[in-house]
């Protein structure tokens, strides 16, 4: 007897399923399943394994995100096993789910489906606390600094980062991607109440880049850099002119833009 | 030799200090000490403890706060065994709390200071995320509810609740209080974004009014109740008659405004 065919006629799934997930990184090793720590990668296709029965299947997001990064969106594509309706994926992924992560959404994509390979442009958010006092409410959520920031002299430096460059020089040493050239299409710098906000929109962000970009924009504020220094620093080329690279927890993967 | 005396002019401190306090309740037993649960109280007189090199003090708040409430700003004071600069108390503080706990300010008061004496007016407010799908980063701030509210019926609803009443149909079971006559000023209901709050302004709450008041007004919100029940309710004088006690999750004590 033959085996059905998978096609779309046939009794197999027709399609992918792509959900919009967020979760609060403060207690995951990131999204890539590693040998220390939880990743999001491991609690999402556990999750999938009890919702599919016991069937290992393999979750494939947009990207890696580093260990205490948070995400308001990421999208997670999965082939899956068996048909299931899509209020019901979504219901059973949050019951299945732990409570700092969330399914918002499903739709249905092409089987196959590679999210990385879908996204054009990717908006991360780094959050800073700019006052003396700490906020028990965003702990979790924002990096807090003391010394007032100046804004403006910020926003100057953030601007030589708009445009394709190669940004060698913000990269974490163990990175690994083939092509060090990216292009930022947005670097903005703004205060919003006791929050200094740094937001970036970009093809493709390299291993650290945001946060090392975080690290050098927040010298600047603090006035231990000059604005202009950065262009200085991105034609280096060298990761050691660069600041350090700033702390997990400020970082949020905000949205992601369709090709 | 005679002990020097305790005045304003001796070597004793001549005051004592109100600190602002803010927490995420999520893993406290409230403010008050009780045997099981660790509260609030018994965490900031342990870091006033350290601070004073282990003279036991006592810390007042301007009222109890239930296990798992949030506080925006809550009032503490106590009588210092010693004298001690602004700056380095309220440093000190922050140094010797947990981080779900922050120490915002610190004013001299009087000595014998009792901030619930000093306080004419709480403003609480009650947060419910009303939405299909949770939210990550406000599980631990927010109720989560997933029927649209009526926020108007709500708003009709609780206009029933200003004024001076006796709110015995909204006082839990266990409420010691010696009078239940209690002056409501404001009882506003709005939608904000994905939000619906509740914002309640008085000089005093009975125990879990607050709550109780929100979940008659969430069964009004969900079609159950007609906005003019409430007004019955209250005349009842009957906690039977009133809805069931909102989580306490989304209960904030945001502002004291002072006599």
């Amino acid at each position: 007897m033959a085996a059905p065919p998978l096609s779309s006629s046939g009794t197999g799934p027709s399609h992918a399923w792509r959900l919009s997930l967020a979760w609060d990184g403060t207690a995951y090793a990131g999204w890539q399943r590693q040998p220390n720590g939880t990743a999001i990668q491991e609690v999402v296709e556990k999750a999938l394994g009890v919702l599919f029965h016991g069937d290992a299947i393999d979750a494939r997001a947009a990207g890696r995100t580093d260990a205490g990064v948070h995400a308001a969106l990421q999208w997670v594509a999965f082939d899956p096993p068996a048909a299931i309706e899509r209020r019901r994926l979504v219901a059973s992924m949050n019951g299945l789910l732990p409570q700092d992560i969330a399914c918002l959404d499903a739709v249905p994509v092409p089987l196959g489906y590679s999210p990385r390979d879908a996204v054009a442009r990717k908006h991360y958010r780094y959050r800073v606390l700019n006052r003396a006092e700490r906020c028990p409410f965003r702990q979790r959520f924002t990096w807090h600094l003391r010394t007032a920031l100046d804004v403006d002299a910020m926003a100057r430096a953030a601007a030589h980062l708009v445009g394709r460059h190669d940004f060698s020089a913000f990269r974490a040493a163990g990175c690994g991607a083939r092509t060090t050239v990216r292009t930022i299409e947005r670097a903005d710098v703004r205060r919003d109440g006791d929050e200094v906000q740094l937001d970036f929109v970009g093809d493709a962000f390299l291993r650290y880049q945001v946060r090392i970009m975080v690290g050098t924009l927040l010298d600047v504020g603090l006035g231990r850099r000059e604005p202009d220094d950065v262009r200085a620093i991105l034609a280096s080329l060298d990761r050691a002119r660069a600041g350090r690279t700033a702390g997990a927890q400020g970082l949020w993967l905000m949205d992601l833009e369709p090709r």
